[in-house]
């Protein structure tokens, strides 16, 4: 990874997690706590997984904005990572507010139209303008990062790495539309791309097209590339894939995953290549052309 | 439709119709013969309606390339239109080939991989090479291309204005990858965008977006935006919405449809524009920023 920053530690210094769904939360705490750091682990409500009950936490929706400031000044906290998996969206137009909530409401709002980025980035710029600095998970937890490289047993074929290729000029073209950071590619054809659904059920997707015949069903062909999209500030929102990315991808009979190296998360590593090892599939990051070369 | 080549009547003349699924193959015979033309179907099997079979016509499979070129011949017929929705894609490499087949199999495989547009353009070449003029179903039945401006009662709003202009950049941008025509936006978010699953799935994926709370639910809100691909030769493959269409985009709870003007076919105009109307949807021809111009 070299050209990254050197991790944030910060010893003694509290650290609030953000935390979304799925593991990459209790990761992070976890290394923070390794490196020294109390953590307060503010739970999604909805979104946050139970495991995160191992650590100091607090429930809130999504509109305890005040609440939720209040809570991190009174344990001090200035640095906080926003990390996990959001499932749903909220509606702006319904989205019960508590007083501090109504009273930026107009800031708020601003959140909640436009893609995803948007909506991280104002979350972002929000904590920002009120004194919190926002770190990125990958910076707590270094080894989340993929390298560049093999990281399985199975390596690509000439014919899956032509795929790799078409399918990450695809992905990140739709990154730049701030619309989705994955595609599928099947014999040099992208037959998939991900919008709101996400990674895994753009896999799934795929699977069916294949099982009706919609694209070439051969077992161990096609690839998933994901990568990061092109204006992403990756300290909030950096893509992941993980152990249900590889079973997803066993399913819709792909011969392996490519990620941007040094962009992209790989949640549970070890589960993650274990699974793929297990069926064949491979893994690799990779540096695709209009990438950012770390 | 200014700037549009004139109908291509050439009275007398035999035309063939390769006919995909769907209603147009018929629409465009019936044309045809009312131009003066007779009329032989080359219907694909498992693909084409049985409705084709009130005109003269004759049931072929991917494989049948040299049957189906001595067919045309002993029908004196030069000019032909490809027509219809094709949802299976021959896998080449188990593609029963008959004997003039196997002889161009060099040239058949190479239809048959890269996107779809590949596997038209390479048809297409595949005709002309051997003598045959192609012919776009648009050049035989004129009424079916969306004109500009609102087609129902039912205009865009504002706020569905910037949805279509939202979807109608996405769309045209996975055109020029030749992954897809169309997408959807909901509140300026591009939430879905078609690969090989087709437009009607992609807005049965919408509409399981908004059930599930993954994007915004509300009940006419949203558009679909459907556009030719930039390098798209329209005589071959010209986008095509219908009744299906629409009734898809009901069930997703959109506002309206814009498809670029000019650039895409309407099947079944009245049947379609009838939908809409009954359910309070616009459908309406836009001229995109990066579209024909014509």
């Amino acid at each position: 990874m070299e050209g990254a920053t050197a991790p944030v530690l910060d010893n003694g210094e509290p650290l609030a997690v953000l935390a979304g769904g799925g593991r990459l939360p209790g990761i992070v705490a976890a290394a923070a706590i390794r490196a020294g750091r109390p953590v307060k682990i503010i739970a999604l409500r909805d979104e946050a997984d139970m495991q995160i009950s191992d650590f100091p936490h607090e429930w809130v929706g999504w509109g305890d904005v005040g609440r939720l400031l209040k809570s991190l000044r009174a344990d001090k906290v200035t640095d906080l990572v926003m990390v996990g998996r959001i499932t749903s969206r909220p509606d702006y137009r319904s989205l019960p507010l508590d007083r501090a909530g109504l009273i930026i409401r107009s800031a708020v709002a601003g959140l909640f139209s436009g893609g995803d980025n948007a909506v991280l980035t104002g979350a972002m710029k929000l904590f920002e303008s009120r004194g919190f600095r926002i770190l990125g998970a990958h910076e707590i937890a270094r080894e989340l990062v993929a390298p560049a490289g093999a990281l399985t047993k199975m390596r690509e074929t000439r014919a899956a790495s032509r795929d790799v290729g078409v399918a990450m000029e695809a992905a990140k073209t739709i990154g730049a539309l701030d619309v989705g950071q994955a595609a599928v590619a099947i014999d040099r054809r992208v037959v998939a791309l991900e919008g709101a659904e996400g990674t895994d059920a753009m896999l799934e997707r795929v699977a069916h097209l294949k099982q009706i015949g919609r694209v070439p069903a051969g077992e161990r062909s096609g690839v998933l590339s994901k990568c990061s999209k092109p204006r992403q500030d990756l300290r909030i929102d950096m893509p992941t894939i993980g152990p249900g990315t590889v079973t997803a991808a066993v399913a819709a009979g792909l011969a392996g995953i490519a990620v941007e190296a040094g962009c992209v998360m790989i949640a549970e590593r070890e589960e993650t290549i274990r699974i793929a090892n297990a069926h064949g599939l491979f893994v690799s990051g990779v540096k695709p052309a209009g990438g950012r070369g770390r």
